[in-house]
């Protein structure tokens, strides 16, 4: 039996829209349209103050929490740690985006400290996965095990696992990575997720799923990246549980 | 008679593009690209730094500011304050857009400071208005006539009032509320409209109208929010005085 | 003989897309977005971050460095100054962008002091050029030369100079002026092409050769500045060497 039935994907999308769950994005400056846009698109409400004096008020009342890395300033710093107080008290999960730990030694040193606080899952690309792991060929299932989260490594074939099961998708469309932020927006759907299903590797899928498959059904008729962004807006909008059942694919692997 | 004529609102349009109006936005990092690009497609300019040392420089040219209270991090609060004693001095108005003071307290306690400033114009919606007047069924006409503002409460209905003259419109779209930003553009369009109209209260009721009417023909071709957007800011550099005068619909409430 | 042939503006596209150079851009937050996704749509990688912690390491592995100075607030001053010393330091290029400094007495004070930082190439409109020099016509070839840069001054024409050789083009497209941070995009492109190229100037002709290609094709199916901004990106990215043969054409004149 596969660990993840195709329909239980498909009716937490069902789910997410009937509780519109508002996801608090501590992310960088240049994902913050794209992020803001992609999830009310998807159906649910996204948050984006960074200000110290708020964003106790802010985490609380959210669903679900994303730290994303990108652009880290000291303002950054200081509401990803109010917000991970506040969010970790209310055993509520987060969802860790390392972006670019490949290039900053001190941003890796970070994202490794921020893996103690528990994060329910964390969303990277190869590059970022060495970076963390200090392995050139880091063992995934073994990294999400001693981690205790749910991993996603995305790239041309997207492996997520939290240790134990394991799926692969190969969803999207190669214009993703030529448009800014596809990475960071993947990482807060996969939060969007975490409050209606009941793993956070089951939001991982779910997350990793979605924007793959609006992705590969935006690369249908886009003409080039900007059309792409455009259409990839529509197509989260569009997708419907029924649309996942028909053209999901969720491949059941050992890695 | 109608108290705002469709004619005059729709020239004012044509005075806004004759003059082409500088709007300082001192607005939140998610909302500045839509805001300038909303702005532009107008026919205004937009500037949007918050460096306390250049801020009175450029709110003292500029022909109106907007404060918008989104992601309000200390550099922006000292740029508020800045730039409002520049304006005021300079017998300018400003536009105040109190995003999200339902969710945090601290701002909602600033938003009500900044109304101690006279802004010409309030924009928000239901749940910001209910915020700031800490009552659970705000009653418009009262709330603008104390805060001595024009006040624009904006949702499936807009409605408009300076506590003497009411309007409401029906215009608009649905999709509008699944684009992150637009509320931020319609308060920075209401800015653009103080130095070419007579009153606040006939700024807010052109900014809302164009607004809305931008969304309604937007929404008649779009297949989602991706495409509803680049629609929307074609709308409305497209929109002239004339369509104005074929589709705008303003009635005269009592509220 | 033409100082700049066509064919050689041509192959540097076809060696930029083989090299990926990265980017690190200093730049405004407002022009974020459309700076990232026009370099990717390009063939370039972006890298944004401002943090002065992280700076260092982001600039040191880049390839070419971009200083635009709007939105300039502390952090981001602090940021220039770490990067110029290594990127100074490392004998590579930067291309600065002085935003809005006939606003801005005091960034147009720090954009003289960066001057003397040796910049590769600064692009500019007409209105920032007699900020800069002071001058109320100035001298385009003497401003080059005593600065000791390659000088792109943007407008319906635009015009290039290293003091020494002279290029103008009348590509681009009306829209463009309707378009948040198309400048600002256009100096990131010049500083990708500084690695591909064997001069500041052929970079700065480079770039402004293929902006405006891709703007005026874009302008051949927008219906707005929503569509020509989708629609330059997709340009942008489907550009080959034979477009550019068959549509460029760079003027040599004395100015």
């Amino acid at each position: 039996m596969a660990a993840f039935p195709v329909d239980a994907i498909a009716e937490s999308l069902a789910r997410l829209r009937a509780a519109t769950p508002r996801v608090h994005c501590i992310t960088n400056s240049v994902a913050q349209p794209l992020t803001a846009n992609g999830l009310l698109a998807l159906g649910a409400v996204p948050s984006l103050t960074i200000n110290r004096r708020e964003i106790a008020d802010f985490a609380a009342g959210a669903d679900a929490l994303l730290v994303n890395l990108g652009t880290l300033d000291d303002e950054r710093i200081a509401a990803i740690e109010t917000a991970l107080e506040v969010v970790g008290d209310a055993g509520r999960g987060f969802v860790l985006d390392p972006v670019f730990i490949d290039v900053s030694p001190v941003r890796c040193d970070y994202a490794k400290a921020l893996i103690g606080h528990a994060p329910a899952a964390i969303r990277l690309n190869g590059k970022e996965l060495s970076a963390l792991s200090a392995a050139s060929t880091p063992e995934l299932a073994a990294a999400a095990r001693d981690w205790k989260t749910a991993l996603a490594v995305t790239g041309a074939v997207d492996r997520i696992t939290d240790g134990h099961s394991h799926a692969s998708l190969a969803h999207g469309h190669a214009l993703m990575a030529r448009v800014t932020a596809m990475g960071c927006l993947a990482s807060a759907v996969i939060a969007a997720f975490l409050p209606v299903t009941d793993s956070p590797l089951k939001a991982a899928v779910a997350g990793i799923s979605i924007v793959g498959l609006a992705g590969e059904i935006a690369g249908e008729t886009a003409a080039g990246p900007g059309t792409f962004q455009t259409h990839f807006i529509d197509a989260l909008a569009a997708l419907t549980p029924q649309t996942l059942k028909e053209r999901l694919v969720i491949r059941d692997e050992d890695f």
